[in-house]
This record gives C-alpha cells, structure tokens and sequence, in this order.
C-alpha cells in the first residue's frame, strides 16, 4: 500500500484524487491546499489541511498545481529526504529532496467534464530507480499506460500536446462560432470531429490530411475566405492552409 | 426500391457505393466514370460504363466528385427530367434538370481508413418536396443522421469542416512532426487527441478551452517558442495563441 499525501485541490488533483480513492493499492492519507475552502471536498474522504508543517508522513507527495505554485510549495516542503514528485508537462525534474519524480498525466481536465483516468497516459521520470519504482506503482494503480519519459522528452510531449489539444480545441471553438453565428446546429459536425480524431490513431496525420488546401482547390479557398467576416479566422485560415501545402510539397 | 446511378469513383463514391450496396432499399444499378480503369473494383458487383450515352434509367444520378468535375458531368448528363444530385459541400442547388438535389456527407473520407457511414450527418436540399423526399430515403437507408439544410447552411457548414477537420488533422500532422523529429513516439498523444474530441461533443469547446493561451502562462508559452525550430510552426503557435487570448477576453 502506498501512502500519498496530494497537494493541491485543482483539476488535475481532483481527478487524480478520485481515481486513487478508488485503488485498493493507494491510501490517500491526506489533501493540502493553502486555501482551506478549496479543501471542502476532499474532507469527507480523508485527511486535509491547509498548513505544510501539518503534512502527514507519506512515501510519495504529490504536487498537482500549475508550474508556479510547484516550485513554491516544493520548496517549502517540511520533508527533504520524501519522494517529492510533481504533475507538470514542462517543468523539470525538481532538485528539493533526496527523491524527486515527475507524475505527468498527459490528458486535458475540466472540471465539468468527466475524465476516465484508466485511459491517461501517465509519463513518469525519477532520480533514481527506487523512486521511479514507486511512481510506476502509483501510476499502474490507475492507469495502463505509463512511460519513463525524460525531461527533455516530457517537454516535447508538453509542446505537441499544445498543437492536438489546445490549438485544436481552439479550432473547434471557432467552428462552434462560426455555426451558431449562421444558426447552424454545431452537433452537425461531431461525427466530423470524432472521425477526425479516431482516424489519427490509426493513420499517420501527415499521409491522410484532406480538404481544399492539399487539394489546391483555390476556388473553394476564395469562397471560404470571402464567407470569413472575423480577421483572426480569416488570418488562422491562410496560414494553415499555406503550412498544410507547404508540408505537403505544394506551391500557392 | 431506389433505382440509383453513381458518378464517380473516388473516395466518397467508393464509401457510399459499398453502404448502398448492403441497403436492401437501394439497388445500385450503375457506375459511371470517363476512365474505365476506375471502374474496375465496382464491376464484379454492378454494372459499369464510361460512357454518359450508356446511362442507365435510374430514379436519383448521384455525382460524387470534385466540384469543378460536378458541374461538368451535371452539363453533359442526358437526362433532364430525372433527380440529380451531388455530394459537394460548396456547390450550391443545380439546375441541370427539372429534379435537383444536394446529398453531403459531412465526414472525411481516406481510401486507406475504414469509415462507418451509418454514423455520418447527410445534408440533404433538393428542388422540390418529392425529390427531397427520395433523398431523405437514399440518406435514411445508410445513415440515423439526416438534415435538411439549405445551400446557404451547408456552406457555413463546409468552412466550420475546415476548421474543425482539415486544420484539425494538419495540427495533429504538426503534433506527429515535432514528436517524431525528437524520437519520442507520438502514439503517447492518441489518447489525448481522442479525450479532446469526445470534449467537445459534450460540451461548448470555448467553455472548456485549457493549455497556457487560456491560463496566459507567459513563463510555457516563451518556452515552447523557444522549442519551435520551425518557423511556420512558430508562427502558428503565436498566431493560435493570440486568437484564443482574444476570444477569452484576455489581453496579451
């Protein structure tokens, strides 16, 4: 049984939270967060405080917080010789104790929306092997997806999910508007996105991109840009229809 | 029993041959192309010709091409007196016949990648009541997704695609790029990609928008610039970035 100790009551740790909760390997011995209201929640599960020199005796403290407050809490830890790990995509592996790790849940989390945390993939890195043991333990208490991931690699991981994440659900959003504005049911078009999704699984992105870029269809692209009242979207459809031909060895 | 001819052989015209092939309400009496080569793989199930003299009666001519090969082939067709349609998503209604139609499918199509077509919107407009009435039966015998959406929704609804399909998939392509060129596999961000399209079909996609734009982390979004060999991928980032700071009302 692996005694954790989580600090922080965000996203990340919320779901993280849940999911040990329900392992019969993990005890979630205790939850801290500065602010004692965020810690509502989590108190009638286990332990909580809002003071580091209150901090349970644990084998691993898990910091889920955004990159600021990990160096801050990290460095304020009352335990130097504790496994000390980290949740974040792009900072490195932390020099605060005699064993540091990093627990990257590579995933996206909103509160509202339910997250099966089976699925995560979970990229784990520690300074030395006994701690990465650990955190391989942690991690395959919830999931069936773990990678030893370096620093440098986790990085790359971090800048790449930014394109298929967050750039994407950008795109979505502005699809979303660019519907409602026309009184276009948004819905139409799920199929499209789960398709879209499922088919880069299965197929290199680059050898199965469609549309009227890698078609050098021109007409279709005046007539897209001429529908586009929003500049932004209109710049954001140039540029990626120029990289999507460029990419694709064709020239405007 | 709908008596129908296809023109084409391309990849929408392949898909859809196939799902009307197993329909016991439609009987696919023909396939057309100019090049007979083509016509090879659907030959041992249906009839074939190259040759628009040779069309056969049908009850709907469904022309699945390019656009600029729709009007052409809609131009040279020898009826005009029977329901024509086409699968374009930016053509708008024709009037090559006394009966026109539009049957889109709005979902993107891969020789290499399966397609489960019962799971596919059709966007149906037709020129008058009976012909749209054949076509809701053609769409309903292969698809539960059927709207009636007029030229000027279904071109509204070809651009929100490119947004949410084509720059979506050259986003996942860039993904691929920047994993592959630093060797780390990019099969750690299928789950990922799936998480943030099935997010999207459950929730307003600018409601639930995540990453370092949104949280206006200077500290990552500097880092991942500083990543960013190319020089189209960093434009890209800066360019994505700014729109979503936009859209969430943040200033940069």
């Amino acid at each position: 049984m692996i005694k954790l100790v989580i600090l922080g009551t965000g996203n990340v740790a919320t779901h993280l939270f849940h999911a040990f909760f329900e392992s019969e390997n993990v005890a979630v011995v205790q939850v801290y967060n500065h602010n004692a209201d965020s810690l509502k929640p989590f108190s009638e599960k286990t332990q909580t405080t809002n003071s580091l020199d209150e901090l349970e005796e644990a084998d691993v403290y898990l910091i889920c917080a955004k990159d600021d407050a990990i160096k801050d809490l990290a460095e304020k830890m009352p335990y130097r010789n504790k496994l000390i790990a980290h949740t974040s995509g792009s900072l490195p592996l932390l020099n605060v104790s005699t064993k540091n790790g990093v627990f990257y849940p590579l995933q996206t989390f909103s509160k509202e929306v339910f997250v099966d945390v089976s699925k995560i993939p979970f990229c784990i890195e520690a300074s030395d092997e006994n701690s990465l043991k650990i955190l391989r333990h942690l991690a395959e208490s919830i999931s069936d997806k773990i990678y030893t991931i370096s620093t440098e690699q986790r990085k790359i991981l971090h800048l790449a999910a930014v394109f298929v994440c967050n750039f994407t659900n950008h795109l979505y959003s502005i699809g979303e508007e660019i519907c409602v504005k026309n009184q276009v049911p948004f819905e139409i078009l799920h199929a499209l996105i789960t398709e879209t999704a499922r088919k880069a699984t299965v197929a290199s992105p680059e050898k199965i991109q469609t549309g009227p870029a890698v078609r050098n269809d021109l007409e279709t692209i005046e007539q897209h840009l001429s529908q586009l009242k929003n500049p932004d979207f209109k710049e954001i459809y140039i540029l990626l229809t120029q990289s999507i031909q460029e990419k694709n060895g064709k020239e405007l």
